[in-house]
């Protein structure tokens, strides 16, 4: 165990004369975290203390440098994992967490999606095409309205509603009064339509306030639930998820800055390793300022082949419109999920039709077994 | 309460002539999160959608801009709070959240330090002139290895020991063992030099996992407890914050970021009104980039006039050494408890005489009434 290390890349800005300085400063910072000699013991300066394994330019001032962290000094607690990655460089601005590659036996510990890709299909019927999602919206209205929106996504095909990660458990829109009108409203339009509507409402608070929600959810046979990693703490996520079991478990970026982590590691990797079944993300020229290469990299990162973990599904959205199912559908391959929200909902009394031209526009696309999950 | 406004200030990076529409989006986004055209009520647009009060240019393409969001979408909980103030446009690269002005009963609500500078100063008998801390490191010792520091800490005269950050409940020190020596150690120095040392372990994971911790801290007479807000979550802080009654809070500053969230409002006054009574910070001129300006308006957040609220003690620490304790003294005026942890710990045998060190020259420099807490 002593010598058991998590590589962690990083990208530094830094003048090329002093980039070994810098890169030795950031392995000492996100370990002992004191100058070196004042350190007591050999044994911590040889198994504890960061090391430097790689610096490489990747332009004019900037580098990508590897540094072995100690896995003793981060065991597979998801909040203090992050704490040694990049717990008080993330106060530093010259610093971005890039990648992370960890010790085998950590995919066992953390355990990745419980569902995952595979089985949000059959639990939705949607199967050898892409999958549909969209949101409850706006924040504001109450439970029956947003059960009734439900009730149209629904009817018009929509595999996964999930709540407005907005919503939380507002007087307007109480938690427990939402999923069971939401919920009753899924379930009746699933068996109308003869395939089951997955409803993940958004579950937040602190842990406490989570599982109470998380009983409600079960209460009311609801399907999924919608966490913010990010807000309510890694290690809180990782706790909730062993808890929702059997329920598919989708993960919101909100908090998750623009760049400091690099999305396709946070939103991607460390999402699922963690247990997301699906991984909501904006993809490009929407509101959001992701490039295609992030979203390529992080839909990779979400499904690709990791170790024993299952794929997680990823979910594009933020500002999707119906006219780019095609191109998304082209990008993503298969394996996707498109979530489109806000322009489906701006058809108010048309929404089930509009519903409809969506999901059988992705309907329409037979897609080739590729895309980018399949890539590496 | 439909009426209430939460006054969130941000900087946004944009051209003149899309300013207008850029403020009205962001509006948007932090609150109902879709096209105006989708909102099917006219309360929901007169009431719960993010309103725009101000623009001004604070330098060519980039805009001070205030916006009023319906205080019913993020009521006193801290993590909705922190949703509703930046959770998407966290994603958003031309978007930092500087200031936040909440409704009164805000303050009630979230109770702000409970023991607070003062209750500090009295639970260490440090009246009349600044504070003294130090940090335990390096990760990688024993629990015992770690108590001895402590001893030596205490001896020479400090006011306060944490953890360090990166210490958690790693095999090596697991919680329960560091605690209860190093509680062992802090009080029993306290006793040899008549005065009382407080102690602050870190305590981190999910909530369950800082209740056990708690347990143990009460169980060992343990006077304090340091957190990671940013990494256990706003909720779980705000959860664990009522559960450590007449314990000292110490907020510690990982994963809070460069500055996309301006530094005096989160660990100044969003961390003050969460319940901290003391917040750690970098000074600037040492491992981190704050600007002097910064660490000022933080000191001033945390411990200024604010309602009713409790000052929360200024830690400023991150790289400081003992040449810089007049400096700092002449910075932060007495309200102040200075962190100095790896340069004190590099003196190895002579860790206690250069504590007394530090101690004395802190001791020695009476502040005037004065310093940035008493400014506003």
């Amino acid at each position: 165990m002593a010598e058991q290390r998590i590589i962690a890349t990083y990208h530094l800005s830094s003048d090329a004369s002093r980039i070994e300085d810098r890169a030795l400063r950031l392995a000492i910072e996100q370990s002992v975290e004191c100058p070196l000699d004042a350190v007591p013991e050999q044994r911590i300066l040889d198994d504890i203390v960061g090391r430097v394994d790689e610096i490489s330019e990747i332009a004019s001032g900037y580098y990508k440098v590897r540094i072995a962290l100690a896995a003793a000094t981060a065991p597979p607690e998801a909040g203090q994992l992050l704490n040694m990655l990049f717990g008080n460089c993330s106060i530093q601005s010259d610093v971005e967490l890039i990648d992370v590659e960890l010790p085998a036996d950590y995919l066992t510990a953390f355990g990745g999606p419980r569902i995952g890709l595979a089985g949000i299909r059959e639990r939705t019927g949607a199967e050898g095409r892409a999958l549909t999602a969209s949101a409850l919206k706006p924040q504001g209205l109450s439970p029956d309205a947003l059960a009734a929106i439900a009730q149209r996504l629904a009817l018009g095909g929509v595999d996964l509603i999930k709540d407005d990660h907005g919503i939380a458990d507002q007087a307007y829109s109480p938690f427990a009064e939402r999923a069971a009108a939401v919920g009753r409203a899924v379930r009746a339009a699933g068996e109308q339509r003869g395939r089951p509507v997955l409803y993940a409402p958004h579950v937040s608070g602190s842990l406490d306030d989570m599982r109470r929600q998380l009983d409600i959810v079960r209460r009311e046979r609801i399907g999924g639930v919608m966490l913010i990693p990010m807000i309510v703490g890694l290690s809180n996520f990782q706790a909730l998820v062993r808890e929702a079991d059997g329920l598919v478990v989708l993960a919101h970026p909100a908090m998750a800055g623009a760049a400091r982590i690099a999305p396709p590691l946070l939103l991607g990797k460390l999402f699922r390793l963690l247990g997301a079944d699906a991984t909501v993300f904006p993809h490009h020229g929407g509101r959001f300022a992701y490039t295609p290469q992030t979203c390529r990299d992080l839909a990779a990162a979400a499904c690709g082949a990791w170790g024993g973990l299952k794929p997680c599904l990823p979910v594009p959205g933020g500002g999707v419109t119906i006219d780019r199912v095609a191109e998304l559908l082209q990008f993503y391959g298969r394996d996707v999920m498109l979530l489109i929200g806000g322009s489906l909902l701006a058809a108010r009394d048309e929404l089930r039709e509009r519903a409809v031209e969506f999901t059988a526009e992705v309907a329409a696309h037979v897609v080739a077994d590729g895309g980018v999950g399949h890539d590496r």
